[in-house]
């Protein structure tokens, strides 16, 4: 069901430094910051030759990232987002396993304007997963 | 300097039950349990279409990974694999911006055979970074 691997997102305390350090340190092909009201974050995109690096940074009050950088305050690995042909058919599939959708259960749209859905970390290893239908 | 994301790794508590949700839930190609002794773990490779999931479990007494599943008992995401070309070249060019390199600062063969470093995650926003010369 799953497919590719489309981004990994750290959600980092200084966006600006971060991104500095995958440019010049890193060498990498860093992009330019994109408020994401809707999610609570500011993103950077960061693009690999196989896939991309998302570098999340809390927006607004509410932010879903503030409490993960009041817990780790250096930052840390945030999610992981797969993607999907069909994602009600991908979120059936796995609520039949037993696994949780966080929120609604409804798909929202995402920071490359295609519905996406999170699932449980408990249900998963502990690891925040992001579908992502493409 | 950085190039393709070679893996993203996922250290479980229980490595049959995540291999099984990967192959079963999630519809992945999901690989056979590897021993890496001189690593302390046991691994199984996922492999995605533009790169692979690294399901990591502990191997023996003293498994580096053993503490990380202490403090995160359904596991987590562990750390994320850049491919570079020169790991020597990568490694001096990191140190010159004051990043560190865990251990003795030598690269260890890693589970592809190919010679690995790790990066200290305080100096990569909390992030654990592995990389591996291809």
């Amino acid at each position: 069901m799953i497919g590719r691997l489309n981004h990994v997102a750290i959600a980092v305390p200084d966006l600006e430094a971060a991104a500095d350090q995958y440019r010049t340190a890193l060498g990498a092909n860093v992009g330019a910051p994109q408020d994401e009201p809707d999610h609570g974050v500011t993103v950077i995109f960061i693009d690999l030759p196989n896939t991309k690096i998302e570098l999340l940074y809390p927006l607004g009050e509410n932010s879903p990232i503030q409490g993960f950088l009041d817990k780790n305050p250096s930052g840390g690995i945030h999610h992981v987002c797969y993607e999907v042909d069909d994602i009600l058919a991908a979120r059936d599939q796995l609520q039949a396993t037993g696994a949780r959708v966080l929120g609604t259960g409804e798909p929202k749209i995402g920071a490359h304007g295609k519905p996406v859905l999170f699932l449980h970390p408990k249900d998963f290893n502990g690891c925040l997963v992001e579908l992502e239908q493409v």
